[in-house]
């Protein structure tokens, strides 16, 4: 038996780190103490030096949307190989903050980026690593947005304009509808509630999978 | 009529700089002054930024040959479209310290990335962007590092095997005997010789393309 990686994703404002805290909480419930956090693009000091210059950019030089788009791709395999599958052979768990997905919804749905490009580009880089559960947080743009303004400044990304937003929603949510390990969560309701669905969600999960 | 992107290729020690020399020399006798330099990987603040990553790494962190090759395109465009693209429209002539063939054969040839991938990777970023020439500077491995040794501490790539560099003037070899905008300079001559090399070669092609 190995670990597994669970990924929280989901448009900025629709709770993942409060996501991130339940699913922790679960696994403790059922055991599981050997837990590995990891945030995307992210996660190793190059993968954290990457990040730096999507979030920031450096010295407001444009950042085309290719360069975008490879360098998480450079910081994803970097995660993957230096920190995912060493924890996973450890048997340890890993809950990521956002993976591939975000990558899939934002550049592809958002930016419009060639699909068949990225699904070259995808399947090359990662040969076939994909999260074991992934819990997609569910929220209209607006409302997320408006979470996410009240927690303060916005980066690069975050300052895109609500259409883009619904176009990234719409690609998670078809993403989510073709693939069985993308578990739907309705983020829009109440904490409580939405907590509540994660903790169900997971517990089902663990039992179908054989973790009790 | 726009400016030429002019390419100096070829392995450490081959003596890229002073054939950058010459070519700059041959221009400006050709009366043409507005000339842009370029260094790759590198040449805009984000691609710098990547090239300290790429030659340096971060915190013995090590770095996958994926996540190189995709860095290394995340710089290349970055360049391309912030510099070399609007230099050419501006008619402005560019002389690069390499470029993509670097890359096809340092990736492709020395640590043998696929093939087929690297097409792929290449056509999308590029999107047939390409140097008007390349000078490819030809020189035995042994005799390159012993001119590079000679010049100082080796980075991570110069720090490869000699079998890694026979590979890569192999693919070096291979590409510029396919491509007629690639002219192969014997490397290995005395300096002098060299240089009158690519001064002929060099007036040669400006009289071909209607530069005198």
């Amino acid at each position: 038996m190995s670990g597994k990686f669970i990924v929280i994703e989901g448009l900025e404002g629709a709770g993942k780190t409060t996501a991130i805290k339940t699913v922790a909480d679960v696994l403790k419930q059922n055991r599981i103490f050997d837990l590995v956090y990891t945030r995307e693009p992210g996660g190793t000091p190059i993968a954290e030096a990457l990040r730096n210059l999507i979030k920031n950019g450096l010295d407001n030089e444009p950042l085309t949307a290719k360069a975008e788009l490879l360098m998480f791709y450079a910081a994803r395999i970097q995660l993957i190989d230096n920190v995912i599958k060493p924890a996973l052979s450890k048997n340890q768990w890993v809950i990521g903050d956002r993976h591939d997905l975000s990558t899939q919804a934002y550049q592809g749905g958002g930016r419009q980026l060639d699909n068949q490009f990225m699904t070259i580009l995808r399947e090359n880089v990662l040969d076939g690593f994909k999260p074991d559960l992934t819990l997609y947080m569910d929220i209209p743009p607006g409302l997320g947005l408006k979470r996410a303004l009240a927690r303060g400044e916005l980066d690069r990304i975050e300052q895109e304009s609500l259409i883009f937003f619904d176009r990234v929603r719409n690609r998670y949510q078809e993403l989510a509808q073709h693939d069985s390990s993308i578990i739907t969560i309705d983020a829009s309701q109440p904490l409580e509630q939405v907590t509540q669905m994660i903790r169900q969600t997971l517990k089902t999960w663990l039992i179908k999978h054989g973790n009790q």
